[in-house]
């Protein structure tokens, strides 16, 4: 019943994705694989880490979890592991991680050294197939993270955006994602919201905030609480993100009122 | 041995559709998920319908298969089920299904409710992971529909095109897909077809219908029966839907010669 | 435990492919089917093989691969499978196969025909639903070669790229692929590169190979040895396709230095 989930940015048209797949297989026969995303941007960090963090609480105990954005393959950046709510994930310590993992601590870091395991011939440009498969096999396959790893306090760290308050109450945030619908979520989480506000986005001002898409007419635009409890603007049955021009990183205040 | 298949809007670049295969697999462990489609144009449910339509009637006994394209996500539109032939599909209930199960007749209709069983907290815009998934590993684990539902004869349904002959014998239908090809699938039935006829779209006329894409010149244009039994206007080693400029919805009329 | 890929041009918005899994799982409960890539641009064989090619051999042994990318479906053209390393490929006899193994000899061929187990009614422009589903199927599932097929030596061959060295020892190539990254990965062997050269690609030229991307400045051009054993041409961070405006089967020179 093991399972191993990937995120990367190698796509879906070439070969990159199967042949990670298939040296998981290789190793740890009856494995369950699943795709997080593929489509990751190239070597942005931050876009994989974001899209990951909502993917991997979904799983059950003891799932492996693969994230592979890595423009520093084939240097000598280290492999880094986090045990986390009874799961772990695994990938290169670039920032990747610990952005995948904030708002879950604690977490157990590990950094992974097990060079016997590795495919051979090692490439240089390639350790999703030839490095981290072998290495998420073996934890799914009941590996200890002992075994392959060592403690370590200090993963690479890559900041991730911050909101605040100011002197009238008003919260500071901004765009973190625009998803496939169009819709924008900000990183102002939801038990942070006045009960009364209004939302401001670029030259855009929303009214407070609706229980769901369908609450409002088609078309309108509509500020509510994401499904990973932060808030997000969107547009029934539309794209904010074409038709208000938003683009990640805007800015996006909450006024009480 | 149990398999459920998805059919989304969702797209694949977002962490939607892992979101809900991780709570599938939490829910029943060792399930085969099996991807229908995730790009389906966001709302669009006959969209979505037609291409359902086509698939899940190659899968084995018992296959459970999950439908979200939900406008309504949040709202008070309930969650039905089908039984049909042997399997069963669940989603939102505004028209998905009944064009989803077009054909396939006798179909046994449930309204599914079991808030014990959906995920918490339940987010307003992602029921495929709160409630659709939690429900659809229940029955892939082998809840009875009758555990978790009850019987109802009126689902929302969606009014999908109709053909028509005319006095003189013509068949008046339309484009109903186009596929990644550019093949344009219609929905003249193969059975409907005169022996002897032409194809007419836009300001294209097509002789006869072909035995298969190879029986014309390369770049030719041709009329045959579709893959899923219904006429289907296509070019050999090119792209119809480019090339005719064809659209969904439009009309093609068989006149018999 | 039995492991089918597939590798296709169809897509994956339409139903086609999970009408092919369906077909799979219906006939071999259990399997595993990992997908390699649907996205080789329509009626490509050369594209696809290549990218097949570099996938197939990670698998597991015994693992069945499906390569469907077949403009003659239809017609009278056979079905072949390749009996190489451990595994076995079955496709179109086209010209996909012997380019999908290419380098892995010795090839045991098969030419396939098992009417009794295709899917009924049999449709003319659907076999990797009617009839190659059905086959792979069977041999995941332990049928012998032998029993659906007959040995042959004539497979249908299209020739793939070939690089020659001139005689100034300067080796000549071409680009092959062009990656999601926009890496160029190009026909030319790491083993025959001169222990120092020059790379030239249209009007750029580039001093030397590189160990890995890290090894420049981010932006830089540069060559290395791909994952694959040969020569690529890259941008650090970025994508030497759109930049250095490459194309497939565009030139490659080394020259010795």
């Amino acid at each position: 019943m093991a399972v191993v989930t990937l995120l990367t940015d190698f796509g879906t048209s070439d070969h990159f994705v199967a042949a990670v797949k298939g040296v998981l297989l290789a190793r740890c026969p009856g494995l369950t694989v699943v795709d997080v995303s593929h489509q990751v941007p190239a070597q942005d960090l931050l876009a994989g880490a974001w899209t990951w963090n909502r993917a991997w609480p979904c799983f059950p105990p003891a799932t492996v979890h693969l994230g592979v954005v890595d423009p520093g393959v084939g240097s000598t950046r280290r492999v880094v592991a986090a045990a986390v709510a009874d799961q772990i994930l695994l990938g290169p310590d670039n920032g990747l991680l610990p952005a995948a993992v904030a708002g879950h601590e604690p977490v157990a870091w590990w950094a992974l050294d097990a060079p016997r395991l590795y495919r051979q011939p090692l490439s240089a440009t390639f350790h999703g197939r030839d490095v981290f498969a072998p290495l998420a096999a073996a934890l799914a396959g009941g590996t200890a993270l002992a075994e392959i790893g060592t403690p370590i306090a200090d993963p690479v760290v890559v900041p991730i955006p911050a909101w605040q308050v100011d002197a009238d109450g008003c919260l500071h945030g901004r765009i973190v994602h625009l998803d496939h619908f169009g819709n924008a979520l900000t990183n102002l989480p939801a038990e942070a919201l006045p009960a009364s506000c209004r939302v401001g986005v670029g030259e855009h001002t929303i009214p407070g905030l609706a229980a769901c898409y369908a609450a409002v007419a088609p078309g309108a635009v509509l500020a509510l609480v994401s499904s990973d409890g932060c808030l997000e603007i969107a547009i029934r049955d539309g794209s904010a993100a074409r038709d208000l021009e938003l683009v990640r990183g805007q800015a996006v205040v909450v006024t009480p009122t």
